[in-house]
């Protein structure tokens, strides 16, 4: 374990629109987890709007508390905009042209053929003890302060352009001026278990953690992922250690694993498709083309992707894709015996390898005692059979259609893995 | 205009998940946009971790700035979460069980059929000054505290139990103690153009709005928001005021109003749709099953909806969906001619009023000089006649789907109300 002092960050939000809730801080939250990926803590993160008193006593509070401040937001042109006269009042200093500033404004607005405003001209103005750090994806530059030890940066609240400073600028910059303990990550990415069941299976594994390695639960709609900070001297050290230890859970949970790091579900079936050289279709009831639209979401699909058909209504599940009027009497459209059906048409239909369907019932309506609303049945057919199961989701609409997406997209991973059982 | 003294808010979300960057602070955003429409100003938001220090240090600072200090997160049963000894700790006083929170803690579990466990006792004890406030939702209580004129709520973090605390508890007790500016709002929704020729189309009338009522552009993906606040004394006068307002504007900008409030695109679409008694079935090839789902995220598409077929090759556009070889050949796959055929061949074979069809290269491969990445051509097919649509969107996979859906779900409502020239 390193002994490295802990630095500290705070990170403030600036504007008006933020307070009133008309557009989405989400920056502060990327900020949040950029710096926890190199070892910063952030200790506190505050919004505020645009007035003097709120941001001047915003920076003393930081400066307070932190070695590190980072800002967004308030960099506009217009006289709402306080952040940077604010800046140079609080370090007391002017505010003047910077000729290589303005030349970048210039040439901003030239490649997208625009004239350059007054107002614009303002953008280049920057108070004289901070160092200008240009911003290439727009008009407000970054600026950088450095004073009694501790650093500021501000930067425009535009999320990309905020992005793209902090990954070239800022992190270089930190990572070089501070002292920071070496710390490496990796994320499991599980699906098909709840949290409790996935600790249970595990707990021995995690008690034998060592102290410099920690593991986190990150659970959302259906996925749980699992994060191991390793923290020391040497990354490769760290590495090997990490990897070790995700040899020793790796079979405890296998069936579970989908990927690493930020990998998708729908990635990792693509890749396991592509692999090998598999191609799946979908008939899709209640999940109304949400699957599909997973699946199509990933650059590439077209490769694997046949092809979809949502029949809505009896009517269509019958002519179009050739499910038994019979079985849609007697067991209805909501039963295994209508998704075996759908999964094994659509297979032949679309010329594919697997073919996935679903069927039930979304709500909030339409449910009855023996059926209520969110029971779902979901099904795979592949060559020789067809695998099938049923859900049992909740009252919300759109929480069933995701909860069917996440698990008819992990029967088909295990349909192609062969491990249906 | 009112003359009520402002009254101030502070939100305050409390926990290291927050400032590590795992979960993302979802609630502030929420809550303010909850105050804003009250006429209560949020003057501060912060995050802190789980530490005694941090924590106490916000309550103090909260004290000293705002009326209202809302607080969410921090309520867990384990001993990380420190809310709650704090506040007592603050407020001078003992953590006492609270025999109505206990009941329901029970009768909570009882119904999932769940054993009550000694962790899930100790949330039924609370700080006693506070008043209990039940959280039908989950297992921590809402706390509410009156001091010194100040009024201090804590809740759970998890959303929906947040939402439900706020929306019945929190939001009507604000409005009995506090002298509130009578406000309106109305949100006019646009789509299908930009806000700056909006802005230009309605510069005479905004000119003109009186100085109490404030207009707000909020542009979005594809949609531009127009966000009308009259501030006053009696609602009554404020809502016939902004009505009067809103049927001035509405002739300069009919054909792009699709709703008011909440009400989004793909509902808007079903009203139109159930009002006229009218069907839609869909061939999506780009979108891949995104515009399927917008339209059968509405409760009762059903009644509407027929079905959709994705057939994302050529081969199935022929086989399936009966679009010639010839065409295909000759004009490509992303062609007017292509999509004039998808759409009139999938209204016949779903027997739909209308018949919405995409075709286009979403990327970030598959481009060429001719048709390069995010060429897509749009048609609706009705009885008599079908229209299209040519759309030249972006590099961004995920965006051109998203603006595909927009754009052709727009194409659609025009057809509906005839309003396609």
């Amino acid at each position: 374990m390193t002994s490295t002092k802990e630095i500290k960050a705070e990170i403030l939000a600036i504007g008006d629109e933020l307070l009133y809730g008309q557009i989405m801080d989400t920056n502060s939250h990327w900020i949040s987890k950029e710096l926890d990926k190199i070892g910063v803590r952030v200790v506190r993160r505050s919004t505020v709007g645009d007035s003097r008193e709120s941001i001047m006593a915003a920076f003393a509070e930081a400066e307070s508390r932190a070695d590190i401040i980072l800002m967004t937001g308030g960099l506009g042109p217009t006289s709402d905009d306080l952040t940077k006269p604010l800046l140079a009042e609080y370090f007391n200093c002017e505010i003047a042209l910077v000729p290589e500033a303005l030349e970048a404004v210039r040439s901003f607005f030239e490649k997208r053929g625009r004239e350059l405003t007054p107002l614009n001209v303002l953008q280049a103005h920057l108070p004289t003890k901070c160092q200008y750090i240009p911003n290439e994806l727009g008009t407000a530059p970054g600026m950088w302060f450095e004073e009694n030890g501790k650093v500021w940066m501000s930067m425009p609240g535009v999320p990309h352009e905020m992005k793209k400073l902090m990954s070239e600028h800022v992190i270089p910059k930190i990572k070089e001026i501070f002292p920071l303990p070496t710390i490496y990550h990796k994320v499991i990415k599980t699906v098909g278990i709840g949290e409790s069941w996935l600790a249970d299976l595990i707990k021995d594994w995690e008690k034998n953690l060592p102290s410099h390695i920690k593991l986190a639960y990150l659970p959302s709609l259906g996925h749980v992922k699992l994060r191991l900070t390793a923290f020391g001297e040497k990354i490769e050290e760290l590495q090997s250690e990490v990897e070790m230890k995700i040899g020793e859970v790796k079979p405890l949970i296998d069936k579970y694993i989908y990927g690493y790091n930020n990998e998708t579900l729908e990635e990792a079936i693509g890749i396991l498709l592509k692999r090998s050289n598999k191609k799946v279709a979908l008939a899709e009831s209640c999940s109304g083309g949400y699957i599909s639209h997973l699946i199509t979401s990933v650059p590439g699909s077209s490769e694997y992707f046949q092809g979809s058909l949502i029949p809505y209504h009896n009517h269509f599940k019958n002519i179009l894709l050739d499910v038994e009027n019979d079985t849609l009497k007697e067991f209805g459209a909501v039963s295994e015996e209508t998704v075996i059906q759908m999964s094994e048409n659509i297979r032949k239909k679309f010329e594919a390898d697997f073919g996935l369907a679903s069927s039930g019932i979304a709500g909030p309506a339409g449910g009855w005692a023996e059926k209520p609303v969110g029971t779902v049945w979901i099904a795979c057919a592949m060559e020789g059979k067809t695998i099938t199961k049923k859900l049992q989701l909740t009252q919300d609409r759109m929480l069933n259609i995701q909860l069917t997406g996440v698990a008819a997209l992990n029967l088909l991973r295990l349909s192609i893995l062969g491990k249906t059982e």
